[in-house]
């Protein structure tokens, strides 16, 4: 069973713990690192995560720890970055030099607002190397992935062999792991989805209807291609599990945080307020803030985009901005 | 007002009649022709329809008839084609020589399982002349744009004057039409999808997740992707809204009658039952059975749409079916 890979996960938020529980379904030996010591604590007397993933039980072979239990980690350990995108920097602060040699996965799903980078360029930077690194992603609600219900996902690095050396240590039966070379669109198609999420989660919440969701979804996969493939990225990984296969999964699903943003939102309901009841971070958020600001650094239009900044940050209302994106002119497509 | 079109739908089903709903509210004098004479009595007497769209008031306005009562067409007359796939050509050879000149628009999804052609080949076949033909499709659930919620949809002709004259006798502010050039990429996305929507309600009724339903879908746009190019489609088209967007709408809503096929079959229903208590077409299952023959005769593999078919009309257990599905190797995306 075992595939003698070595799983180190920084970062004990439900996508940490999530992917914990992955790791140890594909054979892996499986360290989970809390960054608070109450969490850890909490974590190995009762297997359970504290807030998130109710009733998923973690098994004793899950060795969960605090950031201080980890001695320098070797090449031979893969190191999962399971860190919100807007802390990723400063977290990281604390490893750079145990961090030196292993093979780094990098799981968050953003765009940092301060800088505009990716999870991955920001790890190079906090870490001051570029390394052997590699990202995750795919249509992965936490939730279901932790009660054992199947998906799959993509992993992707620069350095194919990199990325084929990671597959075992994650891939099972009920999570399929694919390999891929496009880290760029990998990463923007995590971080983009939730920005066209939040709006169909507003289309859906105004009662728009399932056509023009649908609509509204296709729009913002072109829009989310186009700001990939100017960053770099390939258009063909837009249209993969990583890009659309995310997106649909995130738009549709009401397990999905910043599609319940955009629901509450057309409730009428403040963003404090959302923010505040649902105890969690909606990426999606700040998210929508580091995409305008790279849109317009590549000269793009991105008109959901800034439609989407409007109502979360400038006060407009959900029903103008989604009539106004639903009712553009006719043109070719 | 009125853009002074003249709009005449062969067709009275629950699209046909939508799309009366449509042209109307674009502005266009309408007639809409059912098939059986107590059918077109029963809609002039009650303003609706009597099986499909409950409580959609149809306005005086829409002129209610039989076959019988159409004259030859003008070449400034649109004529819609609503007439479902597998009853086409037999229902158009009464119409050949009135059809001789008016300008036609075709809007059955599906492929014919005889001769495995597209809607649009099919009404060149049975009028015996190429003509002047468009064809249209989108996220298009017919019950909600018969109640006014918001939809958009593409014309294509591989004449795109022709489209862009077509264009304005169905836009308007609720229903927002495009204009493009593949007809082929056009028809084939509004058919196959169908087989997808079979395969994601299925996944959907066995209980296996957002995620698992969502790289489901991915891999079925992959796959009638490619059928679409070996056809000669655009795989543009695809990622359009006649596509992506499409497919989207059909698997996601419990409005979709192919859904819902699946939906049944997962819960032990046997397909009979489905499409007896249904009381209406679900184009998908046809459409299985002549897409596989398609695919074969391009020389294609189409694992999904084989493994749909083996469900349909082999006995295979649904779910094996998606088991085999969602358990094929780890390989690059």
């Amino acid at each position: 069973m075992s595939t003698n890979h070595e799983v180190v996960i920084i970062g004990a938020g439900a996508w940490g713990t999530t992917l914990a529980l992955v790791a140890l379904r594909a054979g892996s030996r499986v360290r989970l690192v809390a960054h608070r010591r109450e969490m850890a604590d909490y974590m190995r007397e009762h297997r359970q995560h504290p807030v998130s993933l109710p009733g998923v039980h973690l098994p004793d072979a899950i060795e969960v720890m605090t950031d201080r239990d980890i001695e320098v980690l070797p090449s031979t350990s893969i190191v999962v970055i399971a860190i919100s995108v807007q802390h990723l920097r400063e977290a990281l602060s604390a490893w750079t030099s145990r961090l030196a040699s292993a093979r780094l996965l990098s799981v968050a799903k953003g765009i940092d607002t301060r800088t505009l980078q990716r999870p991955s360029e920001l790890i190079v930077t906090a870490l001051g190397r570029p390394g052997r690194l590699a990202a995750l992603s795919g249509p992965n609600l936490a939730s279901e992935i932790a009660a054992g219900k199947p998906a799959a996902s993509v992993i992707a690095a620069a350095d194919a062999g990199l990325a084929g050396e990671l597959v075992p240590a994650f891939h099972s039966d009920s999570f399929r792991v694919y390999r891929g070379t496009d880290m760029i669109g990998l990463e923007l198609g995590g971080a983009l989805k939730n920005v066209i999420a939040i709006g169909a989660g507003m289309a859906q919440g105004l009662g728009a209807g399932d056509n023009a969701t649908a609509s509204f979804i296709t729009r913002g996969l072109a829009e989310i291609t186009r700001i990939g493939v100017a960053s770099g990225a390939s258009a063909s990984t837009f249209a993969g599990i990583s890009g659309v296969g995310d997106l649909i999964a995130t738009c549709a699903s009401p397990l999905s945080r910043n599609h319940r943003v955009g629901i509450g939102l057309a409730r009428g309901q403040s963003l404090e307020t959302i923010l505040h009841v649902m105890g969690e971070t909606a990426e999606g958020v700040p998210t929508t803030a580091a995409a305008l600001r790279l849109a317009r650094s590549l000269g793009m239009q991105a008109p959901i985009t800034e439609q989407m900044h409007r109502v979360l940050f400038e006060d407009l209302p959900v029903d103008t901005a989604i009539q106004e994106l639903l009712s553009r002119p006719a043109v070719e497509e």
